[in-house]
């Protein structure tokens, strides 16, 4: 197992490499390929700042000519306009312009908010990804997808725009508390699940490894995660077709964190149950053993990650899942298993995925998932 | 002369044509090639939309599955994120997906909204551009740019976004008042100034039966300038190089707008006295003769475009021209004209923007432009 490692993600003029490994955030190697332009703005908040931001900018200061630093409030519940305002007002005051970097120094929720701000700003500038917890650095750093929550959805306003670099330093995990590492494990169960069954067996062995922050571990995790979604990512960058299968657990994730009011399940808890849902949908519709179900939902109850999905009803389910952006035209559509280590996107019968929510009603009866 | 025309925006997977002429608006034909998905959105507004909406949406009613209509406040003061906010909740409110088409019906504040609005919804949805006033139909329907504006800037917050086809129709601009008539004869008479000088003189001989609203030359007007934004969008479509001389005139016709608060000054009008002052720039620069800045500037006064700068004080000029997109570093940058039809990007010594600031001021002498 390797200490550290660089993804390649293939994306013709907008590839980018991510560089995953320990000691990296404070070393100015790291950075040394970009792009200098007239300066860099971090864009982070107060948790993760009080922790890096000092360490980052030290290795910063002396790469590019102008350094700044933006502070947003912290959680999902910020992931709005009023914020991305907040961080357009820095760029303004920090005199940014369009070869200014942005640097996004936190998790998902910074990674979306920056990258969705550095998007629009002056019709979009450059980008580097600093992610600091497991969810962003296997997940929301790859892929370019950025944006923020409207009321009627997770990410429904948002863009694809690719960083020019992400720096995953395992070493930032340390300081994570262990819901946060839990629900990052969710993404990486997912990568196993849907593309690569060897990963999901190698995940099980090492899973107590992985909760103990093994870093070597974290490393492979974090290094083999990118990999799969960087090729899945470079065969369809704006989720035209297999893209989508990166979703799986996802549209009844989605509809648990919106129907509980964004914030209260993290987002890998939800698409941890949300994955043991569609691994049960998948035995439904007749594509796979239900031990290869049982499995699944067996790692995800190990990781740590809930089994029992909150009681919204069957109809706030439904339609909170109509609205999810892989939906076209009021249809219902999943990512399911066809078999292990592989994914496809179905449209499925409302009976079936009300049974499934039936199942996981954290309300009803319990089956032996 | 061509009482139709198609011109093509060459942009690889993003290309796209442009219909001109008359009688297009409500013909379904000009739509026929567009992809149905599950329906279609007109965003527009009040003024407008009482005009032509109904015999857009009967054009299209046979078209697309679904018809919704977004109507939203009439004006550049409105070119903020609480309308954008109003987009994106019509679009929620019309259960619209990533293959709904947004259908810009308007001048250019409807489409820098509507277009940013599809840019961002779901991370990407496609668009058309039915522009209703000149400026739109000759700019901001062909190249993509779309946004909001910053209090700090016009246009500060946006997406480079290509529609899916443009469809201009010139008996729109029957009902166009005067005004934004002559503000759009600014763009056109850009395109000559910065690209062909053969056009610029058939502009200054065709002047009468463009303000007569002669459709045989408005239609050769739109062609006209559409091909030579499209020639210049199509090698450059980021605006990393040549395109930026399109911007001829509108470092200060920014300065201009956000200086006297937007909306005061009609964006072409600003134009119109920003390329007067580019081209006594140009002069100052020693690039081209003053009989030529007077042959511009003249033409401008003909058109009925303002040649005095409001009195904004020098100080205030220079330092909102610092914040324009094209700046860099805090220095100052402005499309200068090398010679009839051609131009260029310069960096200016701030003593002789400050010499054109003064030749031109609403509250100073002025000299014989």
């Amino acid at each position: 197992m390797n200490a550290a490692a660089i993804v390649n993600v293939s994306l013709g003029e907008r590839s980018y490499s991510i560089q995953v490994g320990s000691g990296l955030l404070g070393a100015p190697a790291s950075y040394q390929a970009l792009p200098r332009g007239s300066g860099a703005v971090i864009v982070t908040n107060q948790t993760v700042g009080s922790l890096y931001a000092k360490r980052l900018g030290s290795a910063l200061e002396n790469i590019y000519p102008k350094l700044d630093i933006v502070e947003i409030a912290d959680g999902e519940a910020f992931k709005t306009w009023p914020t991305l305002q907040r961080i357009f007002d820095g760029l303004v005051a920090a005199q940014a312009d369009r070869s200014t970097t942005v640097i996004a120094l936190g998790g998902g929720v910074i990674g979306d908010l920056a990258g969705f701000a550095a998007a629009c700003y002056m019709r979009g500038v450059g980008y580097v990804q600093v992610p600091t917890t497991l969810l962003a650095q296997v997940d929301s750093s790859v892929g370019g997808k950025t944006g923020i929550n409207h009321s009627a959805g997770k990410n429904l306003i948002g863009a694809f725009h690719q960083p020019l670099a992400v720096v995953a330093d395992v070493d930032v995990l340390e300081t994570l508390p262990q819901r946060e590492l839990v629900a990052g494990l969710a993404e990486v169960i997912k990568y196993g699940a849907v593309a690569d069954d060897a990963f999901l067996a190698w995940i099980e062995a090492t899973l107590p490894a992985l909760l103990a922050r093994d870093k070597p571990a974290l490393v492979q995790a974090v290094t083999r995660s990118c990999h799969i979604k960087a090729s899945i990512v470079g065969a369809d960058e704006r989720e035209a077709g297999r893209r989508a299968i990166l979703n799986f657990g996802h549209t009844f994730a989605h509809a648990i964190e919106t129907g509980t009011g964004h914030g209260t399940w993290l987002h890998g808890e939800a698409v941890g149950c949300g994955m043991a849902m569609a691994a049960d949908l998948s035995v439904r519709l007749g594509l796979i053993e239900p031990a290869h179900a049982r499995r699944i939902a067996a790692l995800v109850g190990a990781a740590g990650l809930p089994l029992r999905a909150p009681d919204l009803g069957t109809k706030t389910y439904l339609d909170l899942m109509r609205l999810d952006k892989k939906a076209a035209a009021g249809a219902l559509r999943f990512v399911v298993l066809e078999a292990p280590g592989r994914a496809a996107v179905r449209t499925v019968d409302p009976a079936l995925v009300a049974a499934t929510i039936a199942q996981f009603d954290g309300a009803g009866t319990r089956g032996s998932v």
